[in-house]
């Protein structure tokens, strides 16, 4: 059976998530029915990151296995075709080993989380970033962002319901970056990337540095939420629409070429 | 009665278009009917321009009359309130001359067109960009753009149904800018700008350059295309939905400090 990796883009605003869930709307299930009208029988696919409920894919990767000797172009404009109209699109496909795994050979994984301050609705982005009122210190969000570098315990930094076995992460990067837009509004993009992350963990990030954007934190109360080791200590929690998997890294790029 | 001055960005996609339709949901409509929830009775606003069924709005400016003396920040978030959960949002309110008219006082309307080469349907940006499958050259489409700089009968550009007393019209730039995407995609802006437009001007523009990129015509083919006055000379019209009214320009600009 031959194994491809699917690179996908997906809205995730219609989904409860990635993972299926019987009779409710997910991008694992919207994307195991399109591969059943390719080839009629139960299909189950692994992905690198099980992205939650609002959460969007821009470089999300799955693997699946087929019957048939499927040119990888031909298979991801097939399941392109099936896959509407729902907003999930294979945007890169590759035949790869048969031990290749999208989660377990993944050594790295990106997030963007887009963040806008502005007073008037965002009509056009709808759904696409977190929006807020008020204006925020983004020099000082970088220094809490600091605090969170490296290996730690981030038990604060992960939700009550997260399945990790251990609590130990090491965050690469945690980049606050700011810029003007067009409309005169200023975006933050959050740049995060780690071998793997726990469940909410950039979340609790972005919705504890954004209190610290906004004074009611400081860059060292930070430290001491991660040093308490304790759910409790973590800010508020942002919310999902903001946040994308922005891309998986694998020690040999599966698409480079494809 | 006070005036006041609103620019409004909207998602043209549930909409008629800006111009309001007895029965059938327009921009205006949505935005009069937000006002007669503060002063209730008729309300007519006026625009700078009466953009297409699919088109955007990102500085689209109109004004209304009121009896109260709002404050401009008041009078903004009121109408954002009884908006929702329309996709429109006043950006800015300032107040202005009794005298002053969004239409007949603009000196300048610039456009947007947003296209994007890409096989995989785009579904993070469904519905705000055109997307073509094929690559196209940017310097050819460049070469055809320049042919219809300046003061010229653009009847060949106009569509059949457009009201204008004359064609005649002086188009200021019309710039073409290609730049690659995260995703590797090419995406292609188009940045008009004129003293006004003619219907549909601004698409008969962007189709016929699309047929210049993808080489079927020449730039210069598009210099007898202008010539002919005619509007079967013109290539095809492209879809509305990659369009935006970027903004409106003014002998001076009302909501400066605003």
């Amino acid at each position: 059976m031959p194994r491809f990796a699917l690179k996908i883009e997906y809205d995730g605003a219609p989904f409860v998530g990635w993972q299926r869930q019987k009779e409710l709307p997910s991008v694992q299930g919207a994307i195991e029915a399109a591969l059943a009208k390719l080839e009629p029988r139960d299909h189950t696919i692994a992905a690198a990151g099980r992205t939650d409920a609002g959460v969007h894919g821009l470089g999300q990767v799955a693997h699946c296995d087929m019957d048939k000797d499927w040119s990888p172009d031909r298979l991801a404009g097939a399941l392109n075709h099936h896959l509407r109209p729902n907003p999930v699109a294979i945007v890169a496909c590759a035949q790869v080993a048969d031990d290749w795994h999208a989660r377990f050979s993944a050594v790295e994984r990106r997030y963007l989380f887009r963040l806008v301050t502005r007073r008037a609705p965002l009509v056009l982005e709808r759904g696409k970033v977190w929006q807020i009122g008020h204006s925020l210190d983004a020099k000082a969000m970088q220094a809490g962002a600091d605090r969170l570098l490296g290996r730690h315990d981030f038990t604060t930094f992960r939700s009550s319901i997260c399945q990790a076995d251990s609590p130990l992460r090491t965050l690469d990067e945690l980049r606050v970056e700011a810029v003007t837009r067009q409309d005169g509004a200023r975006e933050v993009n959050f740049h995060v990337r780690a071998r793997s992350f726990l469940h909410n963990q950039v979340r609790s990030f972005v919705g504890t540095l954004e209190r610290v954007g906004a004074g009611a934190w400081s860059p060292d109360d930070v430290a001491t939420a991660l040093e308490a080791r304790d759910r409790a200590a973590c800010g508020p929690v942002c919310p999902p629409h903001g946040l994308y998997l922005a891309g998986v890294s694998y020690p040999h790029d599966p698409f480079n070429g494809a």
